[in-house]
């Protein structure tokens, strides 16, 4: 759902928030929209949620980069994602372009042969959509729609309590030098999670791993200690890469870069370890009273960490 | 849906949904989807049904000529109207915009305001989006589900049959001199038809009355002849005025022109004429074995209508 997007300016966001907070009838869908990552759009005994990713040509992807069909799959990896957040199964998508004009008719199939093949693998066919042309760079939308599994509630944001343990579900960081476009959502993941291990709330890192788990942090009114220890064995080759090419730490990579897609998940403090590991799951720290995060060195320093994001192409 | 968008390129689209009928697994929602103004995404007793319409600055709309608060309305408009083609009541709406960096802050809050605002009185709330800016002009994708009334299926395209009756909820033709931005999409008219009179098949005239027709055609696989004395008194005095100025006749404009939004009605051949009139439904001609749309003079010469559609702004 992204309302806070990495994209967008902050202040814009909680204005346009606030305007959609205008009492709506008593009924669904529920008042808790825009504080995950899917909507609720029916709330049965399967709870039916939804959410829409816009992607830009120059912002998200790079056509004269990346290849058409890598740009669709991504268009659907980044709304399959979302639906891992939640630990919902994708049910359908719809795909609406605005397609440039200089696009070459092959290059347009392959941009949905891209999307719509990707959402096959996970039971995700796109079902309809809006296809346009203009003079401007290409635009794609992608809405999809996922289930709960059978009597399982969506995992939401706003779960957190101090005492929960922080796992990660893979390494993060340096997502630019490739990932950000190939990555896989981890649907599977969070379905089990939410099936064995009684998650209290769970987010992906779209748009970086200290702003994704801050929003938890609001939503949940608590604050999150990291263990830097555990913060640099879940850093990502490719954040040291990066941090060779860009003098920048790959600590602060593994933190603030966006894209990587993989879920931070809370669990209760009794969370069967053997069990976390079996879903590779990776402990990185614990929920705690109070608001912010901040980082514990192995000396017992604890520096505090800025809740920014990573902007990719800007 | 519009997946035969006006502002599409026909061979372009055809291969798109050629690529999008890839056999799916053996489950909801079914392959019946892209015929009609929106897809099937489950279907209970209540059918729950989607759609996506995506606006580019320029094209759909002039932010030079448009107030943002108009064309938030717009974009919920055209979406509203996709659920009163399928005799669908509206239930809740994703927003996703790629907001221009020229824009001033009020005017994003206004575009929301307007689209939400809308959305509202059909009990239709913005229940999450994504929130994105570029350097390029403003593009607008509202979602929207909707549920048909308890025990009613979904009106769709594909039911015409020979001997049915053609209604229009509305006088055509000349929406661009302003009634594109501000039209009442018939979602009342079309409930109300849903449950009074057993329609075969509905459609909004968002591309023009020949050209939307003519899908209804198609995917009835039916002809149609119109009464020309009852076509000119459906023609839009805005369609007279607009003939006035470019000189192109009215009639053409009634038959051409896009973003009326009425409805196209095929009714069975024994429909009660005063529920009809009591729906506000006008008469209009007939549907018959082949293909085609004429128009039939009261000296009975028929003419071949082109199924063309109308391109604002281009």
């Amino acid at each position: 759902m992204n309302v806070y997007s990495r994209k967008g300016e902050a202040a814009l966001i909680r204005r346009i928030r606030s305007e959609l907070q205008t009492p709506a009838p008593a009924r669904e869908p529920r008042p808790r929209n825009f504080i995950d990552d899917m909507a609720l759009l029916t709330d049965d005994s399967q709870a039916l949620l939804w959410t829409v990713d816009m992607l830009m040509d120059g912002v998200d992807f790079r056509s004269t980069e990346h290849d058409w069909y890598d740009i669709g799959r991504k268009a659907m990896a980044v709304n399959l994602s979302d639906c891992a957040a939640m630990a919902a199964q994708p049910l359908a998508a719809l795909c609406a372009v605005s397609l440039s004009n200089h696009l070459a008719q092959d290059d347009a199939v392959n941009l949905v042969r891209g999307a719509h093949g990707f959402g096959l693998r996970w039971n995700c066919p796109i079902v309809g959509g809006d296809t346009n042309s203009w003079d401007q760079p290409t635009v794609i939308a992608i809405t999809i729609a996922a289930r709960t599994e059978s009597g399982r509630k969506p995992v939401c944001r706003d779960g957190a309590r101090p005492g929960d343990l922080i796992y990660l579900s893979g390494p993060v960081g340096g997502s630019i030098l490739g990932r950000h476009m190939a990555f896989e959502p981890r649907i599977e993941t969070a379905l089990a999670i939410n099936r064995q291990l009684a998650p209290h709330a769970m987010i992906d890192i779209s748009d970086g791993l200290a702003l994704d788990l801050s929003r938890v942090l609001e939503a949940s009114q608590c604050a999150a200690v990291l263990d830097a220890r555990a913060l640099d064995a879940l850093t990502h080759t490719d954040a040291q890469r990066l941090s060779v090419r860009d003098g920048r730490p790959a600590r602060e990579h593994a933190l603030h870069d966006g894209e990587d897609f993989e879920l931070i998940v809370m669990l209760p403090p009794n969370a069967d370890p053997a069990a976390c590991q079996a879903l590779g799951l990776h402990a990185l720290g614990r929920i705690e009273s109070g608001s912010g995060v901040v980082l514990s060195d192995p000396d017992g320093r604890q520096t505090p960490i800025e809740p920014r994001g990573w902007e990719h192409f800007q």
